[in-house]
C-alpha cells in the first residue's frame, strides 16, 4: 500500500490508527485481574511498571501471578534508550527460554508505556531496536499490548510512535505495531501526581494540540481531535474547573491528533534539548516553547498565563554551557525532524530554520 | 467480564471500541484496490452497496474480481430486515458452498452498512439474526469487514451496533462484533447525495450529539466526542461554510459519542414511528424531535432554525390514522428502549413518560 503510508508522500489521504479498545472510568484498575482473565490461557503476562509506583503503592496491586514477569523502570535517571529495550528483550527471552508472553502491560508515563511498546515490538523482530527508528519499518507482528496511564499528557496511550534515545539520536518507532491494543484509563490513577510534572507532563498534551492544529498536515479529524484536546487542557491549566478526567482525555485525544497531523517546531528543537542537556520531554518542550511566540503568537501567551497560574518557574539559561560540538548535535537533532518542520513552516522550512536561526533560538533558552 | 461489560449496569466503567484503522481523505476510494491487496490472498470478498449508486456511477467502480460477490441493496422500499439479512447469509453460503469470504465491504449509508454488517455476524453464528437483537448476544467472531460511507449522520461507520427490523421491534445488535475493522471515508463521495437525504441523515447525527450529552450516561470521553459532532453539524446545517468533510467527520464522531453515553428520547420514540409508519430514520428523528423542545430545550430551537436554512418542511399530522392496536405497537416499543430513556429522564423515566404522555407526543406529530 505504497500510496496509503504513513509516509507522508501523499497527505491527501491519511491513515489513521486508533486503539481499537478503551476502558475509562473511575475504579476500572481495581477491575484489571478480570480484564487479564481474558488473555491469561494464552500465557504469561509483562507488567512494566514506573518506579514511582513504588512509592504510590500501584506497585503492589498489580495482579501479577506466578508465571508473569514486572519490571520496575526507572524513568527518572533517563527516558527510555534502545540499549535499554534491546536489554529488557535479551534478558526476557533467556528467562523464559523463548516462550513469548501473552500480553504487555505498560502503567506509567510516556516512559513506561514506550518501554512496553517497544519491548511488544522487539520480542518479535530481531536486532536491535536502532533498527526500526524511522517510518514503517517494523515487519512482524507485535505481542498484544496494554497501555494503563498514571500521567497524562505525551498522549502515548493514544499514538503510532515509541519514542526512544539511541546515542546520537532521540527518534521515535513510528509504526501500526506502536499502537496498544488495549488502553485502561482510570483517572483515579492520577491522584498522585506532584503538581509540577502534572504541569509538564499535561504541557507536552497542550503542545501536541497547538502543533497538531496549526500545522498544514491537518485534516478535518485531526482538527476535531486537537481542538477538544486544547479546550480540555485549557480548563485543567488554566483553572476552569477542570478534572484528571479531562486530563487523561486530553491526552488520549492529544495523542490521536498527532497521528492526523505532524508535531511542530517545539518538538523538533526540544528534541535536542533533551538528547544533549538531559531534559525530561515535558519540561524541554515548555523551555522551547516560550521561545517560539513569532511561530505560535495566539498560543505561547496562554501559555505564560498558564505558566504563572500554576507557579511554575523554568530554568534559565540552560544552555549557557553548551559547547560547539553539542550545539552541532542539537542542530543536527533538529534537523531530522522534517515532517513536523514541514508541516509547520512548509516545504521551504530550511529558508526559515537556518542554522544560525536554530542556533539563536537555543542560546536564548 | 461481567463488571467491564456493555450493559450498563455499572455506568461508572465504560468500554469504548473504537475502529482500529480509519482511511480518510478525498480521492481515497479510488485506492480501493490498493487496499483489498492485504486481502485478497485470503479469499474472495463481498460488496454490499446502496442502490442509489446505480445511477450515481459508485456500482460500476467497485474493484470487484472473479470470485467476488456484489450485492445491490434496495435501501428505499425498506430499512435492513432481519428476514433479508438471513435470506442473504442462506444464499451466500449456498453460492459459495460454505466457503467464507475474505472480508464484508459495506458502501452507503446506514442501511447498506448495516446490512454488511449483520452479514458479517451472521456467516458464522447459527439461526435467525433475531436471537442476537439485544445486548452482547454474539457467539463467534465475524467476518472482517469494512464501511465506506457515501450518506453520513447515522454514524453507524463508528457505533458498535446494527440496526435491524424484525416483524414486532426495530432493535440493534449491539455488540463489540458489530464494529468495522476498517472505514474509509472519502468526502467526494457525498458530493451526490441529495440535499433532502443529506440534512435528515446529518440530523441523525445532530440528534446522537444531543442526547449524548443531555443524557447522564455521558462520559468525559463521549462528552468530547459529541461536542465536536455538535459542533461542526451545526457548521454544516447552519450554513457557517461546512463542507462535506465536515460532516463526515460528524458523523464519526457522533456514532462514536453514543459509544460513550446513549440515545434518548428522540431515538426511543422515532423507533416506533418508523416501525408502524415506515418512515425512514432521518426523517422519523426530526418528526420526534420537533415536539420535544421540553427535554431538548436548548437544542430544539436551533433545529428549528436549521430546518428553515435548509429549506425543509416536515410532514404534518403523521399519526392521523394510527389505530389504537398500532399506537400499542409505538408504546411497547418506545417501553422497549429503557436504556436511553433512563440516561434522559432518570431511573424513574416511566413516571414521566406515562403511556398517556407518550401517546400525547405522538398525536402532536
Amino acid at each position: 500500500m505504497a500510496v496509503l503510508d504513513h509516509k507522508g508522500d501523499k497527505l491527501d489521504i491519511r491513515i489513521m490508527k486508533q486503539v481499537p479498545k478503551v476502558i475509562f472510568g473511575r475504579g476500572s484498575f481495581k477491575k484489571l485481574p478480570e480484564v487479564l482473565s481474558d488473555y491469561r490461557s494464552d500465557g504469561y503476562i509483562i507488567f512494566f511498571v514506573d518506579h514511582a509506583h513504588k512509592k504510590t503503592g500501584i506497585v503492589d496491586q498489580i495482579p501479577a501471578e506466578k508465571d508473569d514477569l514486572v519490571f520496575v523502570i526507572d524513568t527518572t535517571s533517563h527516558e527510555p534508550k534502545t540499549d535499554q529495550v534491546d536489554e529488557l528483550r535479551d534478558g526476557i527471552l533467556k528467562t523464559k527460554k523463548g516462550n513469548l508472553p501473552a500480553l504487555i502491560i505498560g502503567i506509567g508515563g510516556g516512559s513506561a508505556m514506550d518501554i512496553s511498546k517497544a519491548v511488544s515490538i522487539m520480542l518479535t523482530n530481531e536486532g536491535s531496536s536502532k533498527l526500526y527508528q524511522g517510518w514503517d519499518l517494523v515487519k512482524n507482528a507485535p505481542i498484544r499490548k496494554m497501555g494503563i496511564p498514571t500521567l497524562s499528557g505525551a498522549g502515548t496511550e493514544a499514538s503510532r510512535t515509541t519514542v526512544l534515545s539511541a546515542v546520537d539520536k532521540k527518534y521515535g518507532i513510528n509504526s501500526d505495531q506502536s499502537m496498544f491494543d488495549i488502553v485502561m484509563m482510570d483517572p483515579d490513577l492520577l491522584d498522585n501526581v506532584p503538581e509540577g510534572q502534572k504541569f509538564f507532563t499535561g504541557m507536552d498534551c497542550f503542545i501536541h494540540g497547538v502543533e497538531a492544529s496549526e500545522g498544514s498536515y491537518i485534516n478535518t479529524f485531526g482538527s476535531a481531535y486537537a481542538k477538544q484536546s486544547i479546550e480540555l487542557c485549557t480548563k485543567v491549566f488554566m483553572k476552569q474547573g477542570g478534572t484528571n478526567d479531562d486530563l487523561m482525555v486530553a491526552s488520549f485525544l492529544g495523542g490521536a491528533s498527532v497521528t492526523n497531523s505532524e508535531a511542530g517546531v517545539v518538538h523538533a528543537m526540544s528534541y535536542g534539548i533533551s538528547l544533549v542537556l538531559g531534559y525530561r520531554h515535558g519540561l524541554a518542550n515548555c523551555i522551547v516553547f516560550r521561545q517560539l511566540e513569532e511561530f505560535y503568537p495566539k498560543h505561547v501567551p496562554v501559555f505564560f498565563k498558564m505558566l504563572e497560574l500554576n507557579n511554575i518557574k523554568l530554568p534559565d539559561g540552560v544552555t549557557k554551557k553548551v559547547n560547539k560540538e553539542e550545539m552541532a548535535v542539537m542542530t543536527k537533532m533538529t534537523y531530522r525532524m522534517a515532517r513536523p518542520l514541514t508541516s509547520a513552516l512548509g516545504e521551504n522550512w530550511k529558508d526559515i530554520l537556518t542554522e544560525e536561526k536554530i542556533a539563536s533560538l537555543y542560546a536564548k533558552m
